[in-house]
């Protein structure tokens, strides 16, 4: 007995990175509790939980869902069920560019429109574009992970909504539970996020949420599949049915830091992610670094700096020898900038100690060796 | 300190259900261990360490993959990526028949053959139904877990390989690890396994062997998508990367199962398999049940049980009250049969509890109340 708190308490690297995010101990206890049968009534119960506790989170009183897949399954999802035929892919980075060749492995045909990394889509780009075209769908980003851009959904779901029948379709991968979706007002058809960015659980498992008239559309969806059918997940939940047996430990997880999340406080949750972002961009200009993200929509989770002359392997090896794991660039970003993911579970007084150390390997950095 | 420990060794209803399955204390910690990233070289380690300790298991030296999806993925993602048309599919329960409503599901026109419940699927009916028309694959399922039949995969597999052109697709879900495969010798092309049944690991999670030619047909598919486009997952695994962020709980626990499962010896473990299944049916001669599977073909890893005049609901509850859990009859079979999933951890001593339960319960009937 007590054998297991070294797993728990123990030293470990802490995360840094835009996900898998840090867990907190009692979420990792939830992951080792005695398994339940799928079909109980218990384990029914769990699921109509969790349902109903992810609602204000998307901010929806429509369609909440759920499923043991990673949220590159959504992508995929997405386009069986809602894109019989063109999607429109507004874009700014590497996650957002993937899912119209996601669209494109389905046999869809995937038109886009782009800024370059760093930059946020603009609103007047893409009402210009939807006059010269029509799509099924318009796939968004909310916060694009490769550059820590926040896009401005509102107004982009807002230009998008002009047209009738163009559905609006948001990944809200490493949005979700860290700055607010506001679903129904914004009139969001289908908006996704996987469990190990803000919700700060295991990857393997993703939440999304479909608009009424999203269920509408997929009703008519040939080819749309079967464990991601969003007609037959939507049946299977209301009561309290998976399609395919879940991940019971992530449905501990997740029903846990649900109540943590309840706990905390929606509006608390969202200061403390700006509050984090903010203190992170703080010591960036302090430093000499300017931010890769475009000003006013630097992202409140993932912090994405332009390293300069910083040797950004060396940093990365650095801060790990220290015990704390940040990102170098992704994709073609590797080398040029650093990336922080500071949501989830993380506080103000754990990016300190982070800064901290940042700070140390800086110091280091400028000293003859 | 000592909080969790509850969680691990307090009590608990002891699930006897074809899955998800009993899950040993050791395994559950090892899903609490803190998370690393997925594309740090710990964890491209560990897929590959895990790929590698897989592939006896399959008996293959082929491909071996896995993705933190249901296995129902799986389904979907065979015939997406093997049946440009059309697929046969033999089946003689109810998830090897929901195998065909996934194929059209995807839009493949999709044959079948069926036999009776509780009866195994016969070569030359297979032979026959081959002879009249030709497909891209055929569907066969090893282990059918709503009528603890295991059918004659050596001869169905071999009928199937008569046909040059023609893959040898398996459902090996409630088989895998608890009955021999032979991946290569029986020229199989896919095999899949959901990690909840003889793995004794948390659903969510599925492994998978692909043959060389499965690949090369994989990859002249059309609309395949991308999580589990087999190619590019092939491609990925290859450099210990995955399509997708993978569960690193399930990764943690699944090389801890692997380790313990090359301890035991695989000989070992499908011979404790077949020795529980024999005292099981022995049990339920001894008491005046018959098996509702076919003789000669019942599953080493799940018992189906014809209860004749017994209330199947009574008898679960009753034993749930007991703290055991076994399986009502599926689908049609709902009251008709109950099941045993003796598999993965359990072993002879704990059958004999479960049996001792089971008695008890049987003589409380036969009481006046």
């Amino acid at each position: 007995m007590g054998e297991f708190d070294d797993i728990l308490f123990g030293d470990h690297e802490i995360l840094w990175i835009p996900g898998p995010t840090e867990m907190y101990p009692e979420i990792r206890a939830a992951l080792a509790r005695p398994t339940i049968g799928h079909r109980s009534q218990a384990c029914k119960d769990l699921m109509l939980r969790c349902r109903d506790k992810l609602a204000p989170l998307f901010g929806t009183t429509q369609h909440v869902l759920f499923e043991s897949v990673p949220a590159t399954a959504l992508w995929e999802a997405a386009i069986r069920n809602l894109v019989p035929k063109r999607s429109l892919h507004v874009h700014c980075g590497a996650f957002s560019e993937r899912w119209a060749k996601v669209a494109r492995a389905c046999g869809r045909e995937a038109d886009e429109i782009s800024v370059p990394w760093g930059q946020a889509n603009r609103p007047d780009t893409l009402r210009a574009k939807l006059a010269e075209s029509s799509y099924d769908a318009v796939c968004l980003i909310h916060n694009e992970t490769a550059t820590g851009v926040t896009n401005p959904l509102r107004e982009l779901a807002s230009v998008v909504r002009e047209q009738p029948d163009t559905l609006v379709l948001v990944d809200a991968v490493t949005s979700f539970s860290g700055i607010p979706i506001d679903f129904d007002e914004l009139g969001i058809d289908l908006a996704f996020a996987s469990a190990q960015k803000c919700l700060a659980l295991p990857a393997g498992f993703t939440v999304y949420a479909l608009s009424d008239r999203a269920l509408e559309r997929a009703a008519t969806a040939e080819g749309r599949g079967w464990l991601l059918d969003f007609v037959r997940a939507q049946e299977g939940l209301s009561k309290g049915e998976s399609v395919a047996t879940p991940s019971i430990p992530h449905l501990y997880a997740l029903e846990l830091q649900l109540d943590r999340i309840a706990a905390e406080g929606l509006d608390a949750r969202y200061a403390r992610h700006q509050a984090m972002a903010t203190r992170m961009r703080s010591w960036a200009g302090d430093r000499g670094f300017a931010m890769f993200s475009e000003a006013g929509f630097e992202s409140d989770t993932t912090s994405c700096v332009a390293a300069g002359d910083l040797d950004v392997a060396w940093f990365v090896k650095e801060l790990r020898a220290r015990g704390k794991f940040i990102s170098n660039g992704y994709g073609k970003l590797k080398g040029q900038t650093f990336r922080i993911g500071h949501m989830g579970d993380h506080g103000e007084a754990q990016l300190e100690e982070l800064l901290s150390d940042m700070d140390a390997c800086l110091v280091q950095r400028g000293s003859p060796t």
